[in-house]
């Protein structure tokens, strides 16, 4: 089934943190995003090319971990058309104001428990004299320092299972499933799908914790893979931890970087190159054991705290 | 009006070239391009990441310029649908045979008189065992000399009007105008147009010789715009023509260069970086002459052949 | 003749500007230096990787323009061979203390006017805690704003002529000529000379205007070629006057963005990819007229103000 | 001690393989390199920019490991003052005639038994017509396939002890030692050592099979760091072995890949963006095995194969 279109893109992702002021220093400084706001708990974080208000919603919290991923539709009707199929699924808890410069939002559960929302109405960034882009097709100007990220890529859950989660986004949102890894038991132990041209949008791999709603990594394009080589040298003087990286996927075949924000959250820096999923009929990539033996795409094996590491840290042993 | 995503990508491109076989060289060793076929006067051409049997036909013919230009339906209910809104505008010319591996496809021509093709069925490309690449995800293996360019990019067609032509491919198939060339009288002087998330797939710009149903250029997509810059090293050395670039374009902020292929058709290798158009009310950006002055992205003056060059050529001064 | 290696390499280079604070700015917050000291009206500043103090002396003055530029010697002996040769000539201006961090530097003019120094002590830098590099061979982390900029790579003068400039570096210090510009009458209006690996240290051009002890430009070295691009964006979005580039000398083949600081002085940011002159028996290589005419490696046509602008301006209309 | 200049830099390095047909393939087509003569068992071949005859000479054998590696002095007194310090040394094995297109060769060998040679006469590389470059300081058009390689970037010998060749290639050839790994019992496990403003031409490192005379990798510099990266894709669909990377190292900081090539022989190609060593007087950096442990420089760990293969293979297991 071709992608519905009716979920346009993936908007803003809301990121929990235990040290608000180490984190948003890492957002600022570091990812070279910029503050948009604040409220409550909160802070706004914009990549300079997104075109909406927030990228990230930075909440302190007692514990990492994620909260809600919203999902900007298409258009009205298709809003409403969404938000009558996730009504009948059960899984819907209603309309809540959205965030400061978004419309009502009809929040849910995927089956593991990870919240998201749905709107429409979204004010576009106007950005303020001193960040004014020089190039009138630009949400705002560079930011001279940090990485600086252009925008939001990817959001990876974790999920106790993989696959009710992603057939629930296939079939009541509409997604397309570009790429999996099915197990030799058969079971899916990942699942990339799109709402876009993207290769992937929302990810879920498996939690080997057998936990449920928690945070593989948050993902970030650069302008080019350059960028990512570049944010690897600034981590290495900035004191940044990375935990693998730079390579490229085989999956996806995404030129990779992994760092940890001081919160906890693992944080991806990628760039896909010239690649787009454009064909309608395109069908699922399955990834066997075998295959994925082989490492990344150039052969680098996949680090054990790849397996285990998610946000929040769960009690007990974080086995391989 | 968001884009209907009834058309879900440009397809392959017919060029015409009076030396079919420098032309054919150029395509495969400079462009670093696959030959997929043959039939009749035509070789067919494949870029290394598109999925579908063709990129380019390159027919030998008495003059340069380009024939049909192929869209892909997002299934079977939107080619009909598609087919209807075309037919309702008496623009169209019936249905033919698709080239090989390309089901039955509808012909019509923009009005401008480009011919263009409306097709669903299509059989995916399986590459012979040479070229069969490492990574399961990817179509062929790269090319392993020339350029080489992943896929297909864009056409930028002459007109001589824009507007109606912009109207024509938004209000019939449902393409979204992502920015514009807007002189002070109010004539529109190009164009750009997009099904995908790409900034445009379709462009028309203005032919200052009021010509009809030219080409200004064939655009192909490398992987990174360090592979522009290669390119334009491997043109140097290779006696390839270079008109301009690289550089980056204002419009759409797209990293460039041009070249002629001995055929005289303009090709241009471009590079987007990780730039999108996700908005679904994004509303198109009009360019001044006066913004238009300031030349490209970095300052570089328009060159005065990028205001003459078309194919087929026209008699009589190509007047700026 | 080989060079004589009694000149290590390019040290530290006066700039003057009669806008000291925005030029300050331009420095450390475009170009990404770091201050390291202050005397007088001078304050220094360094490249992230160079190991002495200072890469750049700016100093508030009537007008723009450059001050001395320092070499330093490849030892004491070197340093006392040189001198004396260069007192030999009757250029010399005797001994003078060094800038901060520098040992007795011996002061001489070229023929050209353009004052020099040869010097051997050198204190290397330590970074103070916060700018501490992470790898160890490195001099200090890199600076996580702006451009930016690695090292200093060259100067060039113009002189009213070029050929005697050429042969005193050449004869007096030991350089190796490695490309010129011939005219069709047999004038060299440009000289490009070495007194390392890398294609060329100090170069003199022609000046136009007939002035002597001008300034065309000083240059800095990126890290790679990608950085000269990022760097043209930014200097796009930060209001920094692009003059011309990005694009790649025929000459040397160097990748180039010449910018002006707000003091008035041209700089380049380059990058020579792996390219070094490593032949002991290397003979310059002519470029001629005709050679010329063709512009820069991939076509770009050399702006009229490459051929006029240096500084400090000189009275009347620079003629091109 | 500053380097003394008297050995230019490093010239061709002859290459033993078993397999020569599939070495020779692997040279020409991924690597890019151009054959420049034939000789008994030999082919003679050359990256793009290297200005000589010959950057590896390629010789059929029993089994695989390195020949000769040939230094070009820096002038005729260099080299005779060069073979007489060798002579002194005891090692001296004579003058020979040089391969096609080099004069008088003397020939001796490190402690470990490594051969080199010493030359100053060079006849300077013609390219034939296809091969003619666009811009006339190049010394050949680039290939327009493969990787290519740029020029010979240096050679790393295994040693059963490393600190007597440091001090051989010091104190007898004038080179600068610029970084070594320094275990914590005082062994020298590694030594980078260099004649040119490059961080290093010929390395040592401990060959922990106790074996002398083998071979660690031969390196090769490509234009970019982004040509590294191509290669590794290029190696992936063309079936050649990845070892490792790319990564960036924390030693030198060079960019890196490295292959295996059908003889068994390890490559590398290798980027050191704009990284050089100017400094006269440039001391020795000892890594220590705590920063030894940390990883290269973005923390990949060092693969096991890397401390155990060498070429020819040793009878017995490769311990790590």
């Amino acid at each position: 089934m071709p992608p519905l279109h009716e979920v346009a893109h993936l908007g803003h992702v809301e990121l929990l943190t235990p040290v608000p002021e180490q984190s948003l220093e890492f957002f600022t400084r570091f990812l070279g995003m910029t503050e948009s706001g604040r409220e409550g708990d909160s802070v706004f974080l914009r990549a300079w090319d997104d075109y909406e208000q927030t990228t990230v919603k930075l909440t302190a919290a007692a514990t990492s971990g994620v909260g809600r991923t919203n999902l900007r539709a298409a258009g009205p009707e298709a809003l409403q058309r969404l938000v009558a199929r996730v009504e009948a699924t059960g899984r819907g808890a209603g309309w809540r104001d959205g965030d400061p410069g978004y419309g009502p939002t009809y929040v849910f559960t995927e089956p593991d428990g990870h919240e998201m929302g749905l709107y429409w109405e979204s004010q576009w960034w106007t950005p303020p004299a001193g960040l004014a882009p020089a190039l009138k097709n630009q949400a705002q100007a560079r930011t001279p320092h940090g990485v600086p990220v252009r925008r939001l890529d990817h959001v990876n859950y974790l999920g106790a299972e993989v696959a009710p989660n992603r057939d629930y986004v296939r079939d009541t949102l509409g997604a397309l499933v570009t790429e999996q890894i099915v197990l030799d038991d058969g079971t899916v132990a990942g699942s990339w799908t799109t709402f876009t041209n993207k290769g992937y949008d929302v990810v879920w791999t498996r939690d080997r914790t057998g936990s449920s709603g928690r945070l593989h990594h948050l993902a970030f394009a650069t302008d080019t893979r350059e960028d990512v080589l570049r944010a690897a040298d600034l981590a290495l003087d900035s004191g940044v931890f990375i935990e693998t990286g730079p390579h490229k996927h085989a999956i996806q075949q995404t030129f990779f970087l992994y760092v940890y924000e001081p919160g906890g959250n693992r944080v991806e820096l990628c760039n896909a190159g010239a690649r787009l999923v454009l064909a309608p009929d395109w069908q699922p990539v399955d990834w066997t054991e075998a295959e994925r033996a082989k490492g990344q795409a150039w052969g680098l094996q996949t680090i054990p705290s790849f397996h285990t590491h998610g946000t929040p840290p769960v009690p007990g042993p974080e086995a391989p």
